[in-house]
């Protein structure tokens, strides 16, 4: 595909999301301003269906010959990496949306072939645009941002939920402890687009999880691509683009520490 | 103290408050646009000790008679809980301030003779506000925050960082672990002072943490306070103003039933 008709998708994913962006937030500041939180949990399952299918209308009316994978289901049943496929999770971080009104985002990933092409995650809360496009960086709004630096882990900040600190039938959590121990302190943000989208920006060194789904982690791979992040699985093998995956995401080096705890 | 001179003090704070958060954004930018991060950690070192000494200038030029306790020391050195005490964080959260240039608040909790009379937390990346004043209320900006309702563990997403759900020196981690396990979910924001607003304002339904400074906490409880939230040490009994302590801070019914785990 033409660099111009790449410019056109990047200029109408951008537009889409800023405007599935405004129905969300008006969506709640309606539902806050008449109930507070009683009826957000409500609002919330019917916004996900609402944005996705917003998604899916419009790409199917500009881009007819574009797939689309979602996490509501109503985007197509895809079982091969062929042509050119988004990825869209329309509300990442549902119980911060309910809980929070902050802390969630919309995450699009648009794949040719298999290959990452733009990486889109809108912090809608805090209105910030992490965008990537293969070749040419990793930006936060307007400012594009740095290659990320080696790192190690006593200097590190690791994304983790304290759900594999504790013993799971994912992961050898005493492993897990181990890296909490060793590390300068840990997260938890409860959306797995902000985190990668994170680690891209430099605000936390390593993310770690052990169950994303493909519109968990499609744009924060292609953002971290960008900077020279690495993502892997946690056993180090690579993450398989239309599974269900675990995901270490981490700075150069310290992606390469980690591992060293997480496969012993 | 007359309620004319408590809305003298309310005004400067907030005012002080503000100024000092321009200095800390202005700060940064200017070390963001220079080097980036690499002198983030001299920076912070720096800053810290100047919003501390900013504060305690402004308060001895305006109110002569009122003592400081700061993180940094420059404050007095207090061993009593007589009078007017301002208990000061410049930057709470320093790691968040060196990495993420968020996540990190001010924090003023101002006490008369033991008992809490106003409480700030400013969010410096967020611009948030949070505010409260003894029997007025609490806020979030210009949103008065409404009493928290009664919650159970269920259902409640539980602010609690990985170093205690691994075993450590100062909770049994297995009572922590099964928390973790027995909530909606877990979060972890490395602000004390961002994780008991959060409590406040409901975007947390509990918070949990085995060592704080006076300064960590005393603007947060008072927050708590005005909106119902409950807040004692994790073994149910009384937070120790001038002291380190640990904290468990929730919703009503949430509190009861943390400390159910927490002191078995």
């Amino acid at each position: 595909m033409k660099n111009e008709e790449w410019k056109m998708i990047e200029k109408h994913a951008k537009a889409w999301t800023l405007e599935a962006a405004e129905l969300l937030k008006a969506s709640f500041e309606n539902t806050l301003t008449i109930t507070y939180k009683s009826h957000i949990a409500d609002l919330v399952t019917n916004m996900d269906k609402a944005i996705e299918k917003f998604f899916i209308e419009k790409i199917q009316e500009m881009f007819p010959d574009h797939r689309v994978i979602g996490e509501e289901g109503y985007g197509d049943d895809i079982k091969d990496k062929a042509g050119i496929i988004w990825i869209i999770d329309p509300i990442d971080g549902t119980t911060n949306f309910i809980h929070q009104q902050s802390n969630f985002a919309i995450s699009i990933g648009i794949y040719e072939n298999g290959k990452g092409k733009i990486g889109l995650i809108y912090d809608v809360g805090g209105e910030n645009l992490y965008f990537a496009k293969d070749g040419e960086g990793a930006f936060l709004n307007d400012y594009e941002l740095p290659r990320l630096d080696k790192a190690s882990l006593s200097e590190a900040v690791i994304g983790v939920n304290a759900t594999w600190v504790g013993p799971n039938k994912r992961i050898n959590h005493e492993n897990v402890q181990e890296i909490v121990r060793k590390s300068r302190g840990t997260r938890s943000y409860g959306s797995a687009a902000i985190e990668l989208a994170y680690v891209a920006s430099g605000k936390l060194d390593a993310y770690m999880t052990m169950r994303l789904s493909p519109w968990d982690f499609a744009a924060g791979l292609i953002l971290l691509n960008e900077v020279g992040g690495i993502a892997t699985k946690t056993d180090g093998k690579p993450i398989q683009l239309l599974e269900q995956n675990s995901i270490l995401a981490a700075k150069p080096g310290l992606h390469e520490e980690l591992l060293g705890y997480l496969i012993k």
